[in-house]
């Protein structure tokens, strides 16, 4: 019979998870894992009190998950295992721009707004107008009509619409189309740094490690179009000073954008900018889909 | 600023959780868990698509537990995990009763029965009753009166109590206390073989790698005394079909133990048994404490 020791253990369960595994994919997958799972434990020589310690952590942040936070996103996130997962699957070619990472507050469904269209929907005493403009480019630089950007960014008081429990739905969250050239154009407020949520399992583990929870201020998008991949990614606030520490670990240099002070009057009073904003230019190219 | 790549991550995610740990040990084990986890990641080039499906995986084992089960426990026991603990944490020393995993399913406080005490709370028909007599001794052979063993199992029907809504209160659950001759004795069922319970993440996990889901029959055991290692281990039922596949990687060859008809009539009725019964005989060697 089956007499398992520290000397046996993980070929034994190696065995066990490839032999009848329903792809070869998953055989790949569970050897890895248990692989590098067991050396962890080996290495470390975990002792029965961490054990438990991590069967709580881990148990708590699957309790934290509901439908408006997703506690293990940000774990990996903050372990800079999504990053990983991104920058193993959107190789940086050289060409298109680059990508990075979802977050945990990415909601389907924002609405279609028009050209230079106003995702402010409240408008906080501190919050600072901005114009967002820019070009969709295919492979070849050349424009692309119809791609669609989904934005969301947090409010100027550090939270994304869906952590607050009276914030306006949808607040800086839309959906836009580019035009006949190319071009969007977009009103919201210039965002802000913010810290990650502390409050549960995850802040734990940051205050155990000594690291500050704060990303680097940046509004997300989706960018799509026909026979492109989709890109997912961020764009930087210039000269924050968490761009190099940041909590997720997901800044590019290519994805820093300036926010100058506004200067095109008539393109900002069609977008109904009146007073002072700040003014983002970004493009974004996209690569060929399976490309 | 930092332009996180597949090159540096690793190592950018390690410098920032040893950095600033609270503890050597944390940030010990923090570089092995972020160096291992990224290595496996790479090795496995780990598409988003499957990345997501381990979030969903990882948040529906965290919500699967409740004061009754704890699915992380099972995960870890499933993977071989928990079974790598205890032999990094009790190496087999030659001496002594060798131990093995706890398992999710015992509970603290079970009552406090006699010397030959009868834990069946109810009487299924399929149960078959069983004598379980032995000496608890010290390092060298000694026996210690005054030792206690906890001892729970699974029902005839498979289920441990707290698995079933309607079962009894402790039923096949107490705690003994050994004699002045450092002899114990307790009537039961002798256990049968049982599936780990199949209806929630660990038993998909379990489905896509083919593997099936029992655990061969045992009883569970903590044997404490004054000065001495608390000994959590298993007795198994010599020759059950699953000693081979344990779904837990639990078996030990030195814990199984041969359940025969039982022929000390005398004994069997001073602990309230008149007819067939199987008895099981096995003692158990405590260690020094620390040692």
């Amino acid at each position: 019979m089956k007499d398992f020791t520290v000397d046996n253990l993980t070929d034994e369960v190696v065995a066990a998870y490839v032999a009848g595994a329903t792809s070869p994919r998953l055989a790949q997958v569970f050897e890895s894992l248990v692989r590098h799972l067991h050396a962890f434990v080996l290495e470390v020589e975990l002792s029965e009190g961490e054990w438990f310690e991590a069967i709580q952590f881990l148990t708590a942040t699957g309790q934290q998950c509901d439908e408006r936070r997703q506690e293990f996103i940000l774990l990996s996130d903050t372990l800079g295992v999504s990053m990983l997962v991104d920058a193993i699957n959107h190789p940086k070619g050289g060409q298109g721009t680059e990508s990075t990472v979802l977050g945990p507050f990415y909601v389907e469904g924002a609405p279609d707004m028009p050209y230079g269209g106003d995702i402010r929907r409240r408008h906080l005493a501190t919050a600072e107008p901005c114009l967002v403009t820019g070009r969709v480019t295919d492979a070849d630089g050349q424009p692309i009509a119809g791609a669609t950007l989904d934005v969301w960014q947090t409010s100027a008081n550090g939270f994304y619409d869906v952590q607050e429990a009276d914030a306006p739905q949808w607040n800086l969250r839309g959906r836009f189309t580019t035009n006949e050239a190319g071009e969007y154009a977009l009103v919201t407020e210039k965002p802000v740094s913010y810290p990650v949520p502390t409050d549960g399992p995850v802040g734990r583990l940051l205050a155990a490690a000594g690291r500050h929870a704060f990303r680097p201020a940046h509004i997300h998008f989706i960018v799509r179009a026909p026979g492109c991949e989709a890109l997912v990614t961020h764009v930087f606030v210039d000269g924050d000073p968490y761009l190099d520490s940041d909590a997720v670990f997901a800044t590019k240099a290519s994805l820093v954008g300036e926010f100058k002070p506004g200067t095109d009057t008539d393109l900002a009073r069609r977008c109904g900018l009146d007073g002072p904003h700040s003014h983002l230019a970004f493009d974004f190219g996209l690569m060929p889909a399976g490309g």
